[in-house]
């Protein structure tokens, strides 16, 4: 039996602009949902149910006075914990944060209130985002809620994890290395990657590198573009941020799928990839290369992607963490540890040489891109792991060199730069959710978008290769 | 008596446009000035005569015969010999590389030729462009048209001296630490560093750094503007490229003096600044404030500005010159010695820590411009120095920190991405140009030019502070 909390953002949204349902039983409908499935799965972290009461009241009051209203109007939104927001605990996933709560909205959070939306609460990260799992000494676990006892992916994983359970239409999240993508392929939603800058923070350390970009997820590609219609924007603070028609992302084109030069790549050429994952992929793009114009197996040049990813993060977070490094080690995990001492290690030289490797890939990518529209690849390049294991040491016996190299087939694209999202195709061969990760050019992000809406609707033809839904009886 | 050459690009453009003027005869009219002056001041050290004299001849027969043509149609330009152009000797200021014939255009100078411009020669640069002197192995020294025994500037002073006396009306440039701004200060024209990526290079070692721009150069605002409108553009292959209105460059709306909020500093709250500069500057500044709707003394935060460029300087010399440091050090002048040396020394969080510090100077810095429209500085520390030195070593009598160290007043401004341009005004003290710099808020590159344009043509009424012009009659 479908409740409010289970329909799609743009649906939830015409319904409340029509007068056809109340903010107020909308945000009841998501925390019910909520005290049923989160002591389960543990997505939402922090609550501000009273805040959240008071501004679907007067949601409803200015639909039902006929005021003008924001595009989320009245729609719940979890906020990833990553993010500070006003009066609300925002831990980072750090005990060295516990006791923090802001005294303002960071600019994203404030556009998202801006919208319309109504702030929940905010969901489970690892300790400043750090590993594509979703647990720290705050909070403890988020779970897989195809099978609790797996990770949920990260370092979205609260709001991956909320949105797959209807606990909320819409989440915020933020991606370095695949954390909007990988928790998206984990829990069967979509997590999209915008072009940095699009999305404007005025809290990146580092201002020119496009490492770190905040991003919009939801269970539909067109639930997660009208996040993106709220989230994206100028702002001056960001020095890769430029003019941009931001409310186009709600308005996305339909695109014919057999007009589409598309190239597949299981491992990008470089990366280590689990036995049964390509063979899933495999198998679903050979499903899929009828619908195209033409679908090719090519794996773009990506360089020295490890090496480059692992300079120019650990710049990151030698700026974000030394201080913290060398006040409080006793107190940050092993991730944060393992990149500042990577970090330390490393010369000028060394980010010079990533930085031009860098920029040759994102060249030789953009040259890909004459020959073919968007590149389609596995998100992630294993299964879920236990949810007691912060990262794995080896896939198919051979060893990884850093506790994030199973992140490599995201990681990859992010060090070009270039827009990509995932999107949910079935079940991998283990029973959770399969993500296909699909990359297109520089400044692409509407297109992307587009192309992930068509490739959808097709998928969603299909039960065996269609979103997934987690059996919710199995979660109460 | 003014000969074709000593007309504006503008106003040669015109007249070609209208049949007026030939562009044969305005090559031989520049050709003959080359001839003239070239000989004492050596700012074009190759030249493609044939070649230009069959494209001018190509550039008639396309006016007459009524073909649509290009905004640059006809104009002779001089390309900095840091930028490959197509069967013509480009040098970059190296022993080692003074046999190149590249093979093709690099974009920019195709898009000059595009536009209809007429590549006359190459314009002298020191060793790679590094030390805003220009002289090298290869060709010697650059001379100032206003007292041959000093520097002309540089890196572009092959291009300011070119301009400033006339043998052609448009050159192209460069600016790392000042490159553009710093040779039109000590010759007397007009040199705009654009925001990164507005002038997109598919040369840039480091896709993401926004240090190295190239832009253009003129005897006014105006022509400066014209060849912006052909050098900016998207293009695909530099990170930092987004879509650009170019034409748009060529035609710049006027500005109300009178509307505008103006800071000046003299040295920016930390540079070193030659006594006579200052003095000049501060008459300068208090004559021209009653236009302004304010004006104020006021220093932006620029952080650790030196430390920043330095850091920041080193990784593109370690990028572009690492590989030539370890082969053929010899070879090498010991200005990049310098650079490659002082990068080895620095480590990964050095790079961050600069990285860091360049992003919170940008937000203050945009910070800054929420209360003045502009910023107007001296565009150098010192007045030009005797063409046999390299740099100079102290300031006031206070030792400098790096041969590069008194570019401070520039370099600053660069770290931030800010668009910069430098105009005339008058001599300072010791009978050479003075250059004003004019700063501008992010994405705000056709403002910098609109207020720039409006205030040479302020200036333009008093000719004490008008744009000086060299005794040809000295040069010949």
């Amino acid at each position: 039996m479908t409740e409010p909390c289970d329909l799609t953002a743009v649906e939830l949204r015409r319904l409340i602009g029509t007068r056809k349902l109340s903010p107020i039983e909308l945000l009841e409908s998501c925390l019910k949902r909520i005290d049923r499935v989160n002591p389960k799965l543990n997505a939402f972290v922090a609550m501000c149910e009273e805040r959240a009461h008071a501004e679907a009241r007067a949601a409803e009051r200015a639909v039902m006075a006929g005021d003008a209203v924001g595009p989320l109007h009245g729609l719940p939104v979890g906020i990833k914990d990553l993010q500070e927001t006003e009066g609300l605990r925002t831990v980072f996933g750090s005990p060295l944060m516990a006791d923090n709560i802001p005294n303002k909205d960071e600019r994203t959070v404030a556009a998202i209130r801006d919208a319309g939306a109504i702030i929940v609460g905010k969901t489970n990260t690892p300790e400043f985002g750090a590993g594509a799992n979703t647990t720290n000494p705050v909070y403890g676990p988020t779970r897989n809620p195809f099978d609790p006892a797996r990770i949920c992916g990260g370092s979205s994983g609260g709001s991956a994890v909320a949105l797959a359970t209807s606990m909320v239409p819409i989440c915020s999240g933020s991606d370095t290395g695949g954390s909007l993508r990988i928790p998206a392929a984990f829990c069967g939603v979509v997590g999209f990657r915008p072009s940095p800058g699009v999305v404007p923070s005025e809290r990146r350390g580092l201002g020119w590198t496009p490492l770190s970009v905040l991003g919009p997820m939801g269970r539909d590609v067109a639930d997660t573009a009208l996040l993106m219609s709220a989230m994206a924007a100028y702002d001056a603070r960001d020095p890769l941020s430029k003019p941009v028609d931001a409310a186009s992302f709600a308005t996305l084109k339909p695109v014919d799928l057999s007009s589409l030069r598309v190239a597949f790549s299981t491992d990008l050429g470089f990366a280590i990839i689990d036995h049964r994952i390509r063979d899933a992929f495999k198998h679903r793009a050979e499903t899929l290369a009828p619908v195209f114009r033409s679908a090719q197996w090519r794996d773009p040049d990506m360089g020295r992607a490890n090496d480059v990813f692992e300079a120019l993060r650990a710049q990151n977070f030698l700026t974000a963490h030394l201080k913290r490094y060398e006040q409080h080690r006793d107190k940050l995990g092993p991730n944060i540890v393992a990149n500042v001492e990577q970090g330390l290690k490393m010369t000028l030289a060394d980010a010079a040489s990533a930085h031009a490797e860098q920029t040759r890939v994102f060249r030789a990518f953009q040259d890909f891109f004459r020959d073919v529209d968007v590149l389609i690849t596995p998100t992630v390049a294993v299964p879920p792991f236990p949810v007691e294991q912060l990262t794995i040491k080896e896939i198919n016996g051979e060893p990884l060199r850093t506790y994030f190299h199973w992140l490599a087939l995201t990681y990859a694209i992010t060090n070009t730069g270039h827009p990509s999202i995932s999107i949910p195709s079935g079940l991998d061969p283990t029973g959770t959710p399969l993500g296909l990760q699909i990359v297109g050019p520089h400044h692409g992000d509407k297109f992307v978008l587009e192309v992930a809406a068509a490739l959808e609707a097709h998928l969603a033809g299909d039960p065996s290769i269609a979103r997934p839904v987690p059996d919710l009886a199995q979660l109460s």
